[in-house]
């Protein structure tokens, strides 16, 4: 309702403006037993920081998290886990002359449209910094999706006209973290960073793409029609900041595919069990998972805050007015999405999986010592009838 | 959660399968006061229905709508408005080869899968059938739309690789009906009408897409980053039946596109308020409207069910088998899913206009006679102050 | 938000008049496989049904419940259940004197100040003929219970100053329907029936009160704080027409209690589980069952349309004037109440039963001949693990 | 869902644990333009937190709130507020004997039972110190309210067999804060210690009642059923740790009550509008607010942490033993309850105000310098059309 709030069953309530004193993210719905540190959060945060190479921001922000509550002796409870992320290397005052004269597509004017004011520095609640609660609340999704075999990827697919051939899973998963750009074709993650150098140099910025996909999803995932999961999954990628174009399968292509070209028979897999012989479909059918893996891609357009000299008008004063945005800005953006967009993946599909029942508690290890027991209270025996 | 709700204040609760006895569809959050007839709804049905061109089924459905409840003298009192449509036309004989034989690219086996039954007849809850109900939700939500001179229009504007041109506001308005394609633009239409002739003939069905604009749409509505506008709307388009892709603005096409060129500077319009000097942002920055046109395009891929036989499995004797999905079927879907995308259009608008409070009770013309009083309880004078 | 909506995965969505065209009911989330008929729904209206005595209402009510979706082969699908109830004895007439001048102490003036309009005829929206719905979706909820052997009843244990004596579970089973009162005491139900006579016979009401138990209830149900078992149920019993107050265990009785007389010690059960010695506190500690019975008690104020003459102002005419709310009403409304609380208290186990996944598919029966089939998509061997 | 989110427009989401690191509330859906500062809050937790008297637990806890976002000088930005309270005086080690053999009538079994594990320290999460979160989330909905001249209060007006006399609304605001049971009749209130005190050196506990009381609630705020006022309002008050009851107007007394004597004739106000001659059914009918005073009140059994010896078992080890629950507690809740009563009652009260578009923005004073401009962008003349 307030934007700040996703899933049903594992629920992610966010907090904090760009130039704030902190962001902050609750999770509620985590399954209890989980071992979760600090630590596991913060790979995945050093994945999203600013700083990590010449193409992000340059914004010192270590992204350390503090874990507030929902953990016991290492394991988690079952209860809200709050995390707080300390920002401390914000400098507002080179956002002072846009409060009343609003950047070039950012949302200075939506924002202010629609609440009358706005946080200003660093672009406040507008600001992407808002998925660092994201990323780190997906940390702990793929933990637990971990418990099941489940595991989601991402890596940059396409820079400006620069696009990857397809890769492999197992492309995905050697090389997307080996170059700066995160493309799992090493060849063309070169040409990507010419292409983002030449566009950074020239005080411009370009957009691209991030494709994703996950492996282990059970089939059967999915409520038909408004929450089909590729309506859910649809709203979770929509969410991503800059995004304007959500795929699935073959995604816009299937625009230009017979029925009988797109449509895939049946056939029976080692175990007995009916299987599509493709998977054009991208792992939904019907909007239910088919147990197939889930893919698909989004586009984030280009950043918004370029040095080039802009035009705007300054609704207080009045004046048409040029402005440049210098600061510390990504040229690009998908490198720094890739974390961003596996995280709503995986927290789009682990609410799916705890609404059909399909994360199974046994998994998680977490009996610390302090709980070893005769009596488990929730072991099935136990719990089971009354 | 379970797939049969839309909204958060305008809520849409839907029931029915393709040859259950009815389908039905419970609207609440309606204002009162607005004037609300079958007929009017009616017309948006009939836009829908099947049978009514060479190119949809021949399925006699005359989607007769009955309204049960939320009406008091021709107005709607604010209370839940219950529909019913009664199925007429089905024929479940047909179906019965694939209770256990699941169909290429349809849901027949994610259902199963997910429930371990399914209505089989017509595809059941999973047929796009379903979306009578929306179309029926959505004419009341255009009619509160009108109110507030929010419009919404859609039309088809790619079937296979025939695509049309870039049409204006009225030539939708004007030409999207004109023909049983329904796209505006009259000579493409009559090419995609012949491609699909074609595809029709040779037992055969081919995707398309669905572009949607809406006008009117007050700026400041959107909740990022979750309940952004294009998040929301993603979700809308995504539970439309087959849709494969959501784009809006430039789309899919921004990844191409650099900053400079993206970026729309700001200008004063004609009442002073500042406005971008263009739109390819589709009427949404950093999630929430603008007040330009909102505007984007929704893939529909082929309709699954063709004649041509394909392969399949049978899992109940574990058998390989061919089967023909003979029967009345669409060969192309958009030309029908241009009311549905509508309809999910309007309510998305809606429902945000309604969060904001910007739907303004006066405009609703609502007080028949029987309610002509001098102490009118909601008016401001009475209500305003306690 | 509507009002129309309860449960969150066991959702219930109603809409109806009391004098309107029919009530209907929409289910969804209810598990596949269930055997489920109208019959079965019957029962339970039945029991809530007008014109069942003489001390209810004559209305003239079948109250013929017809199931649209969700059954296939006499068992549930999983998919969205529709029900309709049609309404066939309304006479409107008598209410045209309340229009413009509200009746004491019923909705009729809140509905007009609330939406500025109304259905008038029986009271509207604002008629307890609402919980139609309620019983219906509830008779469901019960059937799913009773596969895991967990029972609700409930029984009127006040009329007036009349009181019944505590009852035990097999007194509560055996007798509350053996009398019209629906009192599981035998001498106190006569003792109320004279006392509700007396009433109705004066042109008078009486309130009352009605006692609920649940057993089989498992424990480890409720999500403290706001949606603690007891919260919901708060919710859930308040929802009832007419109710004033809500308690469970001892209740309001606990103010007066001492700690060390409340507290209850813990005892070894005999498999070895942990139990407490009493159950002051009705089946709920920290807002999460203990396993214990559930039990509580709301209070019905007195029916409000009685024949007595009454003061009342038009705010049409302005003028103060005399009203007699003459037409067919029920004495006291306790005897009808039961079935409606016995449904919401089902509604709101069952739920949360879902919630905790302690609902066993494979308890319902479900697989009617058509699905007899050696791969059944849905056992765990095949779905468990992709 | 998962118990720690209240809400469906001001939205209120919490974290912590009684001996974990912090608290935490993060409120959004506030309106922006709030004048809102620590101190406003602070004031609130005062009366809240542990250590201010006799009668309440020496647990030196200061309560101090950081709030970390949401704020742009001074003033609410329409964003999430996101804030944090330190846990500075948590002693667990006391708990230890408590880990596996459970408190009586705590949450210890329970939310063990729930999640197979659970936070010791202090009652983890099963302990009141989570409404330290609520009052601080109150604290803002009162700053709203008073725009609107919405005024909520409460005060003690039972503690076990003692019973306060009816206060007027004058006496609560004046008196409740004057005595340390906060109790709006001063003389009774001196009883009331009396005996509170007797119980504190018996190493027992007492239970109580709160009553509440809300003027200037408009009419027309409630949706019947499920949400009706008085529904949500039963489910916020039954949140409340150890609450076993909710009344409103005459309660549960209603049962007793003849329809002749509880309904309420009709009259016109100075304004000429119609109002209840009197006010049992506590501001509140059909489910609909009328305008009056909304009042009720909540019982809360004794503290369930007695020093006295109590019979356990343990479940690791299988024995019984007897425990003694020393630290640091309240005699009696109620005193405390007082600030929490009234921030459920505001948080309920604004939620349904702001659902009825009964916020006047303008009312906010909030435009700081910075935002002193000409074109004010959600000013009505600019916002509203387009």
């Amino acid at each position: 309702m307030n934007g700040n709030r996703f899933g049903r069953l594992f629920q992610v309530t966010t907090f904090g403006e760009s130039h704030g004193e902190a962001m902050g993210v609750t999770v509620s719905g985590c399954p209890a037993g989980l071992e979760l540190s600090e630590e596991r959060i913060q790979r995945e945060l050093d994945r999203r920081k600013p700083g990590q190479s010449m193409i992000t921001t340059s914004r010192g922000e270590p992204d350390e998290v503090s874990i507030k509550s929902g953990i016991q002796d290492g394991y988690t409870t079952g209860t809200p886990i709050g995390m707080v992320i300390q920002n401390k290397d914000a400098r507002s005052g080179k956002y002072e002359p846009f409060v009343t004269a609003p950047r070039p597509s950012h949302g200075d004017f939506t924002y202010s449209a629609k609440f009358g004011t706005r946080n200003w520095g660093g672009g406040g609640r507008s600001s992407a910094r808002e998925t660092v609660n994201w990323v780190a609340a997906g940390a702990i999704a793929k933990e637990i999706l971990a418990t099941e075999d489940v595991e989601v990827k991402a890596h940059v697919n396409q820079i400006g006209d620069v696009e990857a051939s397809d890769v492999t899973w197992e492309e995905l998963v050697e090389h997307t973290e080996e170059n700066e750009v995160r493309c799992a074709d090493p060849e063309t993650a070169q040409e990507m960073r010419e292409l983002i150098d030449e566009y950074q140099e020239a005080g411009d910025s370009i957009g691209g793409s991030i494709y994703f996909e996950a492996r282990g999803v059970p089939r059967g995932l999915g409520a038909p029609r408004f929450d089909s999961f590729s309506a859910r999954l649809g709203q979770a990628m929509m969410s991503v900041p800059a995004s304007s174009s959500f795929e699935f399968g073959l995604g816009r292509d299937a625009r230009e595919y017979a029925g009988s070209n797109r449509n895939e028979d049946w056939q029976f897999d080692d175990d007995g069990v009916p299987e599509p012989v493709g998977n054009d479909h991208g792992g939904i059918q019907g909007g239910i998972t088919t147990g197939q893996p889930v893919y698909g891609e989004v586009t984030l357009h280009a950043p918004t805050s370029i040095p080039k000299t802009q035009a705007t008008v300054d609704w207080e004063t009045g004046e048409e007015k040029e402005i440049q945005v210098v600061g510390r800005h990504d040229p690009v953006l998908p490198p720094r999405g890739v974390p961003v967009v596996e995280a709503m993946l995986a927290l789009t599909i682990l609410d799916f999986m705890l609404l059909a029942g399909r994360i199974n508690p046994d998994r998680l290890d977490g009996k610390p010592g302090e709980y070893e027991t005769e009596y488990h209270p929730r072991s099935p025996e136990n719990v089971g009838e009354e």
